[in-house]
C-alpha cells in the first residue's frame, strides 16, 4: 500500500523503515529538514499519495497532533484515512474524528507499543474506529505488527485505541514499580549477595518472567547495582490519564498510582507534604529534622 | 503519692513537674548529672521511696528500657509497681511483665501523648495491665491527665497501653499526611492565594477542626509557605509497628502506610525503585532522565 | 441585609434560619412546595428582593446548579450578586462567572462545611471571587460563620472557594480513613478490650484530638462496635476531584486516594481486579479461592 | 544422584517425577498413605538413602516443616544435606540451619517458583547457603531448573533463598494487581469492546508481554469476562512478609502492599474502617449509606 508518514522521529522513522521492508511505499514528512523527509510540507505529502490516501501521524500529542489534523482536514478528500499513532489523550480522538468527518475523512486512533525494539520485533498495535476502515489499512497493520497471532487488535470505537494504550502504559508503570520494589528490598538485605543476578535468574521458569525482566538483564550487565541511573523519573501522562479515567469509572488503581506518585515524588511533588508533617511535629514534639541528621541516621 | 521518675528528659522532666504541682512527692533519677536529678543511681532511687514503691520509666524504648527494667527487678520487692511510659514496642511489654512477675513486681505499660504541651494541657494516657494495679496508681494518673472526662483509659491487658499508643501514632501520621496532601495541592494551584490562611480558617466550624490544625497555625504564623521546613522527615517506629501489626491482623492500612512511606522516601528509601524504573525505560524507549532535565521540567 | 436563598434542603434551610436569627431578611425558594418556601418561582424571588440583589444557590452541583444560574442570568440586573454555595466542581465556577459577567452580574463561589451542626455552631465558609464583591456580602458571611476568629476566608479568585472546599473534603476523607484504620486494627487485637472507649479517651490531651473524634463518641455511645453501620460507603465527588486536581499538579495524594478507593471498593469497584488475580493464580498454581473456604479462613 | 523427597503433593510429587525423568534415584515419603510414597516413615527414608544423604522437604511452612527438620536432626549424620523447598519465612531458616549444624548436618533453603507448569517447564530455583553445599547438589538443581541460562541462583547465605522467593512473590502480587487494574478499568469503559482480547493482544510486541499474560489467555478463553471467578482472594503470607521486611529496611512497597490489601479487603479486612467512615458521616451530615441504595448506585 501507499502511506504518508508524518513525523520521522525515533518511532515514526523506524515504522517507516519496517513498512518499506514489508513492501509498502512510504512517503515521509517531518518538520525538520534533517529528518530524511521525502517532502517538505503536508501539502506536498498529500499530493504525492494516490487516492484514497492513508496518512499516519506520529507526532507529539496535544498541540502538534491537533495542528497536523487541522491542516490535513483542509488538504484531504472524502474517503481518505488519517491514523493517529501518537500518545493522544483518548477524549481528543472523538474530537479529531468528528472534525475530519465533516469532510468525509475517516479516522483511526492507534496506540503503539514496542519502543525502540519495535523496528525489529514488530509493534503491538491497538486501534479505535470502524471495522471497515480498520480492514482497509489491514495490510499496513499486518506489516507493523509482530509475526504470529498477537500484537494487533481493534479495541473499540474511536478513542478505544488510545484508551487501550493508556491502560497498557498504566500496567507497564505498575509492573516496573513491582520489579523496583523487589529490587530495592533485596538491595538493602544482608541475605541477598547479588540482587541483579537474582532478578535475572527469574527470566525462565518463574511466574514473573516477562519482557521487562529480559530488558532488565541488559541494564544490569554493565551496572549491576544501577548506580549510574538517576533516582528520578518523569511521567509522560498516560498512567496519570489512566488513574483519572479509573477514578471516574469507580475503579481503584492503587498500584498504578503508586508508580506514578513515586515518579512525581522524585521530582519534588511531595515536598510540601513533608514540610507540613515536619512543621506539625516541631509544634507538638520538638522533632525538627535537622539537615545534618539526615546523613547519619 | 510517692513516685520515682526514671528519665528526666523533655517528657519525663515535664511529667515530674506536673506531678509535683499536683501534690505528689517525686524523686527523679536520670543518667545525666545535668538533668536536675535527685539521686545518682537506681539503687538510691529505690531506697528513697516508701514501700510499696511506684517507679515510672520514661527512657528510650529498646535497650535503655530493657536495662532499667532488668536492674529494677533486682532492686524492687513484691508489691512494687513499675510503669513503662516510653514508646516500647508492645510485644516487649509481655516479656517485661513476665520478668518482673518472677519477683512479684507488678507492671503497667503506659502510652503517653501530648508532647511538649502536656506539661500544661495534661497528657493523654492509655494503660495496659490489671485493673487492680491501675487503681492503685490512679491518683498519679489523674494528676497527669488533662482536666475533664477524657485522656485516661485502661485499654487492655499488659501490652494494651503501648498497642493503643502505637495505633494513636499511626492515626496521627495519617492525619498529618492528609493535611499535608491538602496543603501541597493548594500550594500549586493558581486558585488559592494563601494556602496557609485557608487551612487556618478551618479551625472553627469545619469538619477538619483539630488540635493538629491549631498547631499548624502556630507553625505558619512566621513562615506561611513553610519554606524554612526541610522536606524530609524521620519515622520513629510506631507507625511502622502499627502497619506491621495490622498486616498480621488482616487489616489494610493504606493511609497510615502512605504517611510512613512518604517519610522513608524522603530519606532515599525509594531511590533503588526509581533506578529500576529508569533503567527499564532506557532499555525500551531511550527515556533516560537526564539530570539537567530535572530542573527545567 | 436582604438575601434570596435558593434551595431549602438540610443545608439551605438551616442557613436561612441562621441568617434570619442574625437579623437578615431571607426570601426562600425551593422547587418543592413542601419546603416552606416563600415564593414559588425564581422570577418571584428576584422580584421580592431589593436591588442590588444577593442570591445564594444551595442546590445539587452539576445540572441543577447550571439550570439555576442560567435562569438567574435572564432575571437579574448588573450589580446583583450570585453566590454558589453548593458542591460545584471548581472548573464550572469560571464558566458560571463568565456567563453572569456578560450581564454585569457578580459571582462568588462558596464552599460550606459544617454539616447539620452548622445551624448552631456556624459554618466554615471559603470563598472565591473579587475582594470587593466579598466585602459587599460580608455581613451575611459574618452571620453564617462561627463566632471567633476562624471559619471565613476569601481563598482566591473565582473557583478558589470550591477548590478550597474540595481540598477540605479530601483532608476529611483522609482523616476519617486514618481513624478507621486505627479502630479496625484495635478491633482485631486481643490487647484492646474496648476500641471505642480507647478512641474516645483521646478526645483530650492527645495529638489526634479533633471534632471528628468528638462526633465519633456520639456514634459509639449506643453502638460501641459500630455493628449497626454498613461496611459500605458512597463517595460524593469532592475527594475524587481533589485527587484528579493533584494528579495534574504533580502532587501525590496517597492517603486521600486510599480513603476514596476504600469506598469505591466497598461498592464493588475492585471486583474485576480480584477476578484477574484469582484467574491467574488458578492458572499457575491451582489456587482457586472457593466460596466455601471464605467463611472459614 | 540419590535424593529423599519429603512431601509428595502437587509440588513435591511433580518435582520427584522431573528428577526421575532426569536420571536421579528418588525415594519419596509423605504422611499420607495415598500419596504414592515409597517408604512409610522418615526413618525408613533415611535408611533407604546412601550416605552422604540429600533430603528435600516440600511440606507446608511453619509447624510441619519444623517437625520434619527436628525429626531429621535425630536421624541424619554429619555431612548429610537437608534442603527446605517449602515457603518457609526466611528468619526460620537461620534457626533450622543452626539446629542441624549442631549435628554437622548441612542446610540449604530453596525458593521454588513455577507452579503446576514447573513439571514440564522446569522450576525457577533460588537458594540460600554455602557455595560448597550448593555445588554438591548441583546435579539435582540442574535437572529441576528449566533448560537454558536462567532459573537457578545461589542468592546468598542461609535464608537468602526464601528471602528471594518472598520478594519474587511480592513482585508477582504487584504484577497481577497491575494487570487487574487495567482489565477492570477497561471492563467499565464504553471504548473497549473486549477487554480480554485487548489484553491478550499484548502478548507479543508490547512492553507488558509476560508469562502471566500468557496464562491470562488460557483463563479468558472459556470465560472472557471472568464472570466465573470469585471477586475474593486469599493471601499466602509471602507478600505480607515482603512488605514487613521492606518496612524494616526502610523501603516503601506501595504496589506490593496494594495487591495484598486488595485481597485482605476482599475478605472483610476493611469492614471496620468503612463502619467508622459511615458512622462519622452520619454524625456530621446525615449521610448514612442505606443498604437499599447500594444496588442502585
Amino acid at each position: 500500500m501507499h502511506i504518508g508518514m508524518i513525523g520521522l522521529g525515533r518511532m515514526g522513522g523506524n515504522m517507516a523503515k519496517r513498512l518499506r521492508a514489508g513492501g509498502h511505499t512510504v512517503v515521509g514528512y517531518d518538520m525538520s529538514p534533517d529528518s530524511g523527509r521525502d517532502v517538505t510540507s503536508l501539502a506536498e505529502l498529500v499530493a504525492a499519495l494516490p487516492a484514497p490516501r492513508v496518512l499516519w501521524t506520529m507526532v507529539p500529542a496535544g498541540g502538534p497532533t491537533d495542528a497536523v489534523i487541522t491542516e490535513l482536514k483542509g488538504l484531504l478528500d472524502a474517503g481518505d484515512i488519517v491514523i493517529d499513532g501518537g500518545n493522544t489523550h483518548y477524549p481528543d480522538d472523538r474530537r479529531h474524528a468528528d472534525d475530519l468527518a465533516e469532510r468525509g475523512i475517516d479516522f483511526l486512533d492507534c496506540g503503539v507499543s514496542g519502543g525502540v525494539w519495535g523496528a525489529e520485533r514488530g509493534y503491538a498495535l491497538m486501534l479505535g474506529g470502524d471495522r471497515a476502515v480498520f480492514d482497509r489499512v489491514r495490510p499496513l497493520l499486518d506489516t507493523l505488527k509482530p509475526e504470529g497471532d498477537y500484537g494487533l487488535t481493534l479495541a473499540g470505537p474511536v478513542g478505544g485505541g488510545h484508551f487501550a494504550k493508556m491502560v497498557h502504559n498504566g500496567i507497564e508503570y505498575g509492573m516496573m514499580q513491582a520489579f523496583g520494589e523487589g529490587f530495592a528490598t533485596m538491595m538493602r538485605s544482608d541475605l541477598i549477595d547479588d540482587p541483579a543476578a537474582t532478578m535475572v535468574s527469574w527470566r525462565s521458569g518463574s511466574v514473573v518472567a516477562s519482557w521487562l525482566l529480559d530488558l532488565f538483564e541488559n541494564a544490569v550487565q554493565t551496572d549491576p547495582g544501577l548506580r549510574g541511573m538517576p533516582a528520578v523519573a518523569n511521567e509522560s501522562g498516560e498512567a496519570r490519564w489512566m488513574v483519572e479515567a479509573a477514578l471516574e469509572l469507580g475503579v481503584p488503581t492503587p498500584a498504578t498510582a503508586a508508580a506514578l506518585w513515586q515518579r512525581q515524588t522524585s521530582r519534588g511533588g511531595a515536598d510540601d507534604i513533608l514540610r507540613v508533617v515536619t512543621a506539625m511535629r516541631a509544634q507538638f514534639g520538638g522533632h525538627v529534622t535537622k539537615v545534618d541528621e539526615i546523613a547519619t541516621h
